[in-house]
């Protein structure tokens, strides 16, 4: 019975509904939602009703609806979401304080970076990252970090299609894009200078969880100017250091050689075996 | 067609799900999952199972499910708890390099504080709050502030029920809060001391919207045996200020003047008609 004529449950039509707010239409109509969603307008009209009861949705002035407090209240509560970004939160302040522009971290959702924190200076340069939004895993700094330690399969999926050139340092070649990768794998980090967009340029490190496995991705963006990309890679590579022996990584020791220590042949794509 | 027989629709159940997701909680099995929510097992599955389809479910080992980071996506993409913590957050940063202890953001919700920011230093006073968690707003120092700029309905509703007391110090007496709530307007700031937990004193003050009503409270936490509790009191209104002035409210002149001028008869509950 939760199926309607059409054969879409309800369910999946008010996810539909709940997926048309986003921070550029933060507000809308029910008819709005109608035309949006692709529903009759009664349909949309009982549905917007019922998640207003439910608390999912808040009416406004002027017969608009947008997102209450409660479903941000329910899905935070218990998200790995926030369970990472808490523990990286004192790390990712830290490191503020020392590089003065952004400090972000990004995981893994399909082939985008899905950023769940941003500190950021006034005055800092400018960053396209959002809370909560997403960008190419092939263009930024932290998407990088993660497609090198993503399972093979992904990264013959991301290398074989089209990729999007977004500035003319944007990396799209497969052979040019490999080798970026096993750099990354082999430094431990990564410097992705304007590769999205021309005022920034990312530096990024991995963060890993208890199988040593890498869960996320710590970036900072500075202005592409900057004559000293590279500064911010000690502070980084100990705050990610830090967020991952409090995430219950193993210890990371090796990773202090392949990254100071000599050039090991092959490109380490192996996982850390603790 | 979106009800059960048993007159509960399928959003309503689907929600009920959803809620038994907490910290505590964080992966749950479907006979958890039906028993916590009284649902026929069937019923649970069927419902996980959708959940699952439309990713804001996420299956993990041992049969066990748990929120995926879609639905924390969804809900912080346009909600207006992002918008409020992203205008807060570089004023809450600057006023935590400066209190190095914790910095927070909460709104209103029904009659508690929901914490929508925290920001704390690593070897901090112990602080109950947690990010998307909830406290009570008689017994808290963003409460205070909400509650003494909350409609008039709201302030007896609390007033008039039975309020528990958390430490010997927490205010539960109607006429003595009453009269701490119109010092709260009065002076435009709150020193709530070891009103919740021996451990911490809480200082807060106002952040106003662009009609210049009250949308959140600034609370920092500082050790109970801090000898000068009031010491955050300036860089606390010059950051509620700052986030005030950033979220389009009008100028605070007057509450300049109601902090530092003479005190004015009567207690000041009228909002600043600007």
């Amino acid at each position: 019975m939760a199926r309607s004529n059409a054969g879409e449950s309800v369910l999946s039509r008010a996810m539909r509904i709940l997926r048309l707010f986003t921070s550029g239409s933060p507000t809308l109509t029910v008819s709005e939602i109608a035309r949006r969603a692709g529903l009759p307008v009664a349909t949309a009209h009982r549905l917007v009703n019922e998640l207003v009861e439910l608390g999912a949705l808040d009416r406004v002035e002027g017969r608009q609806v947008r997102m209450g407090y409660q479903l941000w209240e329910l899905a935070s509560r218990s998200s790995r979401a926030l369970d990472l970004r808490e523990v990286a939160m004192p790390f990712m302040e830290d490191l503020q304080t020392v590089v003065r522009q952004h400090t972000q971290i990004g995981v893994l959702e399909g082939t985008d970076v899905l950023y769940l924190e941003r500190l950021s200076a006034r005055g800092a340069v400018q960053n396209i990252t959002t809370i909560a939004g997403r960008l190419p895993i092939h263009a930024t700094s932290a998407g990088l970090v993660l497609l090198a330690h993503s399972p093979l399969e992904l990264q013959e999926e991301v290398l074989s299609r089209p990729l999007h050139r977004y500035t003319p340092r944007t990396v799209t070649d497969p052979a040019q894009l490999r080798s970026l990768l096993a750099q990354v794998r082999r430094e431990g980090f990564v410097v992705a200078a304007q590769m999205i967009s021309q005022a920034g340029t990312g530096v990024a490190v991995p963060v890993r969880g208890e199988e040593g496995e890498v869960v996320a991705a710590l970036p900072v963006v500075i202005p592409a100017a900057d004559p000293h990309p590279r500064a911010p890679v000690p502070a980084l590579q100990a705050a990610g250091r830090g967020i991952s022996r409090a995430m219950g990584a193993p210890s990371v020791d090796e990773d202090v050689l392949r990254s100071h220590g000599p050039r090991l042949p092959g490109d380490g794509r192996q996982r850390l075996s603790h």
